[in-house]
């Protein structure tokens, strides 16, 4: 079983108006609403590949996840929203905040969370942490995942992946930007960058890597990560070679490109993609 | 009791941003969420008076009434939020759609209201009627609560305002923008119409009269209608006469105004207004 773990989740929103204008009323004519976050997202992309796989994480009330097998710790603090308006024209995005996560929230969490890891063959930590909880929280979880006997993969930024990477995870998933937060890393860690079209750059313990995709897809990259970790999540728990698991991230990438919704994927391209991937060795550099 | 009836209730949410700017991420620095709307808000006035009062309609999962006698029938559709962005400068609105409201939903709702309605002295009937439901929906309430003995205010707008009014219920308030849509009313029901700072023109049965505060009271005029209508409400269940009913209701109305949050009012206000309102004979004029 893989195990993701979403700190931070959140319902994601979307209102259509015809136009978004300050200071005016609007009716909104559609309304659409999915809990989210990143590792949720990441287990629906599991759970239609038919994979064994469990979300969890810190959620308040109003957070349902239809359908996929979860066992979330439920928050005094109600689900935060993440909300998007488009007017056809622009997207305008409104986050809240989410938490206050309280101490015995966080300590029933950890408790859950040992005795899910101890089942699991990989777990997965994404996204960011809510207030209330230490910077170190994913270090925590890294290291209880270890003792547990899984393996781990973070995707993160900022303070949260520098010190949660400190703990000597098996796989790191920044993007460019989240690069800069990472700083060094134990060579024991793969670090599997994403480069949006032009695909992965990887070091990993059988060497260093870029995988890329034939061509640029088009479409809407929101959730092409989380793809891209399930991918590497599935290949690390059935033991895949480092470069057949870097082409399946690659192409899963691409094919979540393709798919309007985050968490989902073009099974189709997805088909299509993978054998057409290069991944070729390539001296590791940050840049 | 009073029962006060919410077909269209919905979540009210602020949101605090720096500034709103269209096509931007915004990072909301405060939220707020509240269980509202109309009749709802009219509710919590009575609540907060010490009249007992019941608050039914329809509402989706996520509507929670807190501390206020509530008996609501549950609907598929989850529950409308409204949302205002304030930004120090704009408040900007987005207004979710209601419903749908299914058959066996409102046919659920109207065997519940006809069991309420029988242990009612007034119902209270406020706001819109959400997707799914007949534009006559308040006559058919108008004449269920007529059957079980209960006397009835309506407060709404457009065309169920205008069918509702038909049905003769006792009192309907509307503000000055929905006489227009009120069209001539039966002479058996009292017409109290709001006219902002100046207080309210009522036709009763007892004579036409003008109830106007002492002064203009600055501060958010969101939910001076509910207040009034609350005094209404009681005053209707009490026989008190017209004249005095009236001065209560401008009294109230004004004490909402000093209160930030809708179905809120200043309890020193109201108690300081309440002997200053004066009371006249105007002549009804719908203008």
């Amino acid at each position: 079983m893989i195990l993701t773990v979403t700190l931070n989740p959140a319902v994601d929103v979307t209102y259509r108006v015809p136009a978004l204008r300050a200071g005016d009323t609007h009716r909104v004519s559609a309304v659409t609403r999915q809990a989210g976050g990143k590792g949720v997202n990441v287990a629906r992309v599991l759970h239609a590949l038919g994979v064994p796989v469990v979300a969890t994480g810190l959620a308040g009330a109003g957070f349902d996840l239809d359908g996929l097998p979860a066992e979330f710790v439920t928050t005094a603090a109600p689900a935060r929203h993440t909300l998007v308006v488009t007017d056809g024209r622009d997207a305008t995005g409104f986050w809240e905040p989410g938490g206050p996560v309280t101490a015995p929230e966080w300590s029933a969490f950890r408790d859950r969370y040992a005795a899910l890891a101890a089942a699991a063959s990989v777990v997965v930590l994404s996204g960011s942490l809510p207030a209330g909880l230490p910077e170190r929280a994913y270090a925590d979880l890294v290291d209880a995942a270890r003792r547990a006997g899984a393996d781990t993969i973070l995707d993160t930024s900022g303070p949260a992946l520098a010190l949660g990477a400190a703990a000597r995870p098996d796989v790191v998933k920044p993007n460019r930007t989240e690069l800069a937060d990472l700083g060094s890393v134990d060579p024991a860690t793969a670090v599997v960058a994403s480069h949006g079209p032009e695909g992965l750059h990887a070091r990993t313990p059988a060497g260093a890597y870029h995988a890329r995709p034939p061509h640029p897809v088009p479409g809407n990259p929101t959730g092409a990560g989380d793809a891209c970790v399930a991918a590497l999540a599935r290949g690390l728990a059935a033991g895949t070679p480092w470069p057949d698991l870097l082409a399946d991230a690659v192409a899963l990438s691409a094919a979540a490109v393709g798919s309007p919704v985050a968490g989902g994927f073009d099974p189709d391209l997805y088909q299509r993609l993978r054998p057409a991937v290069t991944v070729e060795p390539r001296p590791w550099t940050v840049s």
